[in-house]
């Protein structure tokens, strides 16, 4: 693997999330195919699943790592081509992904949408800036429009509980207090639907997502309706994507054990954080629906998969 | 050891104390111990010591760390059971002790009170609820009101200097230029205590600690009285127990070269950070009595026991 | 080697870079040198090359590393003699310094100057108290006044281009939006000179560096005729010495295109950040004269050949 920047970087998302699984059970199996391998971990925003299981992932492959924040370590990054830099941003991303691509073998960006522009953050400049210009490996650690270490974790999950067998997986919009990306569920439909799983995705009529990354899934409006039957709830909320950024309100789109118990006893999915009682109630994520602490477990072993497939095309 | 959260928790302190010393003179004898291990260091509040000696200690024993500060690498916890989470807390402590327990193997968690109520800090709902969720062994590295790394540091240094002696110890409290938790005096009450060692505890009248760590010492509100034929000398500031919080001023129990003078030539101790020429003068400091530095470099030794103990236990 | 904090450190400036050069085609070489020993970087202020390099050449020698930021990390350090610390600094650098000595086997510091003070900047008071106190090697990772480390890796790439031949070295100030120190220019002067290469340094009149570091190279005005059969141009901006601080604002001083024509088809350097269109034009950074990328992958090599020092006389 040469990059992991979306579904798309995977030969067979499916077949990868089966190799984390194995992997799981020996994490140490690879621990010397890192010898001498730095990891690089660049963080424009918070984090704790992706910053904390990358670096499990690296130890665990006998990589080593270096953090950076940039915001607080080092100083902001000019992104525009052309720029005369006379105002805040001290260097170019041009200069910093060369440079940090010269420190590590193996770079991840963590870069959220300013939810202000949706071309200007659907056009990726940051990741693309690294790729095109960090000269080793990148992986996506969440940008502006794509989480594809969640995904894949959550793909790995899926498999764990469902076997071989057909689940009805349905993504469900939830209430939020402030605007968030689109990149999970966005990332989430990838690669559900590119394992050729039934994806529903039900949401208000307004909180239509990308068409880029739905194509192939039912959208039903009607939220009681799509958990009919469901073997997987995925929770997520999402700032529109048509009137970009805007913050939905609509608490009636919690999901609470009510709504769990019109589903095929359905395992309940998030990525975290999650606030509760907002999101999803205390009664939900407490019952024996819940597997999201098993979800950001595997995290690891998602990241795991895919730093061994680069070290391995290194 | 399966948590290591209070004088409470080790088998026997002063035993701990002499194989922390023990550890001291070969410190890499059991740099294969934590192999694959990997240690997560949670801070909610700044560090120094208690920051570098655990790194230290974990390197020594071959352990991996991964180091969080959770306020600017990821976001604020919330702690109350059933809230609605609608205000400034981005997850829940349940989830977030959960998920850092499913990446490492052992966590340590740094926690000060906010010195406003003392039920709620003495309540240490926040190291509880790691204990509670995390899943793996938890280590105290600070919290509201207890601070056992430091105290086991403490009593080694002492066991260091004293041998099998039976020294006066003395805590006496000191002035500061703000409100400062009680745990490191409280701490250092409980393990001096569980040692079966000589405690003299000297402070102004109003800044009682609480009965549950103090018992067993002699309380002299004299401190010259107290300072005649000390063989250690450990200066510490702590706000009011009584009205929560306070800040008291009186400077004049800064310990200084006169005082010392009345002392059996004793050890001069504290946890540091000290202010100099507030709670300690220059003089003293600066002088043969000192051995604050000593004590400082001990808590890679006190870190490492109750890692080998737990690490022997996983 | 006991100390790297400035070129007065090094025995023979230019065979340190030769050694460097040599490390760098087999970095893993001496990578059991390092079992054992823990590098502590101290950051005062913000660092990408530095941090980022400085872990790498760690790594690359088999140590292990804790980074402190200071500030956000821990708390202030107070640095004056016999100070009441009753203000905002909660630690003396004399306990500090000591205690993180206990900690690690060699210390890296990180401190900007103020701009405020030449006297108090050129002191280097907290280097110097790192190194009185910290027992243990310290390395200077951009002091005050000083920036060895950036020096050695520009010498190490000069080397690698110019072999053995006789280059035409050129030193150019240049302008900027802010002020900023002369650590970068004092200390790459030292090393040219103690080199015993040829430097030219070119600046607007008023914008003399100290003669302590510049004795030993031609000072020319005229920016154009200093270009003239230059071999090197090392462009960097630094705020006045004679008037301690001061912005200069001369954008005429910009190198372009047009100026490296000028040149004997001169190799373009900078330290990094560089400001795109204020300091040096796009055209010229991006044009096969740059070697910036380059000088900033040698810092781990430079890194590495101070550390591998070090450790051999530790």
């Amino acid at each position: 693997m040469k990059q992991f920047l979306s579904a798309n970087d995977a030969d067979d998302p499916l077949q990868l999330a089966r190799e984390a699984i194995e992997i799981k059970k020996d994490p140490y199996e690879f621990s010397h195919l890192g010898e001498n391998k730095v990891l690089g971990l660049i963080f424009f925003n918070p984090s704790l699943r992706t910053r904390m299981s990358m670096v499990r992932a690296a130890y665990n492959l006998g990589m080593k790592v270096i953090t950076l924040n940039v915001t607080s370590d080092s100083w902001q990054l000019e992104t525009e081509e052309g720029a005369v830099m006379d105002k805040g941003h001290a260097e170019h991303v041009r200069e910093a992904a060369a440079v940090m691509g010269s420190y590590c073998d193996i770079l991840g960006v963590r870069s959220f949408p300013g939810l202000r522009s949706r071309e200007e953050d659907y056009a990726e400049k940051l990741i693309t800036s690294f790729r095109n210009y960090g000269n080793v490996p990148l992986i996506n650690m969440e940008s502006a429009s794509l989480h594809p270490l969640q995904s894949l974790a959550d793909l790995m999950t899926i498999k764990e509980f469902a076997g071989n067998g057909k689940p009805k997986i349905v993504l469900t919009w939830a209430p939020h207090v402030k605007s968030l990306p689109q990149s999970v569920a966005n990332s989430f439909a990838q690669w559900i639907i590119a394992s050729n799983m039934d994806l529903t995705i039900t949401h208000p009529e307004e909180m239509e997502l990308s068409s880029e990354f739905t194509a192939g899934a039912t959208i039903e409006y009607d939220q009681e309706k799509a958990f009919q039957s469901a073997d997987f709830i995925y929770v997520k909320n999402w700032s529109s994507y048509k009137d970009y950024g805007k913050l939905h309100k609509d608490s009636w789109w919690m999901v609470d054990e009510r709504k769990l118990a019109l589903t095929n006893n359905a395992r309940l999915m998030h990525c975290l954080p999650v606030r509760r009682n907002v999101v999803i109630t205390d009664g939900a994520l407490d019952s024996n629906h819940s597997i999201v602490i098993r979800q950001a477990e595997n995290r690891i072993y998602s990241a795991q998969v895919v730093l061994k497939k680069i070290l391995e095309a290194l």
